[in-house]
């Protein structure tokens, strides 16, 4: 079960962050993450809230991460989302591909981002760099970490920017939505 | 493209060919494989000839590899099957079974068997007690080795068993008909 609050940041909250973090949080990854997410041979897994995601994780070091991942229906508890998430590493993000075709599956969007990851012990922060849609930073509780907890780690930080319910992908099928 | 003939034979042609198979070629694995075959949430696989396979491997010192096959449509030449197959190993096949139950996959059923693979440099030949359905041996040609050098390694093995045109999944499937 994830717990996460996504706030929409500008770019000078952004650098800021980047700095405050690095200091009182310990910075365990910075990546390139590329996100193909799929539509279902027979149903709309929009319409259900629910949705497959191919992600190839790039390292600085050159280390290359490809996982599956199924999200389940978003829970909302106040302005914190929590959803159930199954992800398996796969060793070949290709063949999977090719695999998912074979079973109905197609490409819907891809979601490109830049991302810095800090360990904060009861939470984990990311800043997004999201290409076509700007930067944020997300607040994900750990075991034991909550809603409520994540929501004081948000005021904790003294984060300004507004917090956005939808995902990266809904925000970026509305902008293409918007530019037809 | 797997290319490969498989052949029912009797338990005592079977304990024949094993000390005739580790004489003349090398054994490369004794393993325990559980495959578990999947429904299409949307369409009947087995109308359009395709599967969906999720393959546990246990060998004799104690690993576990769990990979995640599609079959493609067969295409015969002869006796022997050819059928694309894209493969890819996953870390953990619980998982894996959790994601594909999530996108309305299920499980219809599960062939149980006992394998010895020997490598006989141009192809490779499997000894399997199948779980219900009995031994066979399988030929299965390695690259450049197409239908032609799969029936001459049949020959040249001298084998006397009936060649068996459907999978262990369809057979096991007719069984459970017959059974209701």
């Amino acid at each position: 079960m994830e717990v996460e609050v996504k706030i929409k940041i500008s770019l000078e909250e952004y650098e800021e962050l980047k700095k405050k973090l690095s200091i009182i949080c310990k910075e365990i990854n910075e990546t390139e993450m590329s996100d193909t997410y799929f539509s279902h041979p027979c149903y709309d897994l929009a319409e259900r809230d629910e949705a497959i995601r191919l992600r190839r994780t790039s390292t600085v070091s050159g280390k290359v991460i490809s996982e599956l991942t199924y999200k389940g229906k978003r829970m909302e508890a106040g302005y914190v989302k929590t959803r159930n998430e199954i992800t398996v590493n796969v060793e070949n993000d290709s063949t999977i591909l090719q695999l998912l075709r074979a079973l109905g599956f197609k490409e819907a969007i891809v979601v490109r981002k830049k991302r810095t990851e800090f360990d904060c012990s009861s939470y984990i922060v990311s800043l997004d760099e999201v290409s076509g849609l700007g930067t944020f930073i997300e607040i994900e509780g750990k075991e034991g970490c909550g809603p409520d907890c994540v929501m004081r780690a948000r005021d904790s930080l003294g984060i300004k920017g507004t917090i956005e319910r939808k995902t990266y992908l809904e925000l970026l099928m509305e902008r293409e939505a918007k530019r037809k």
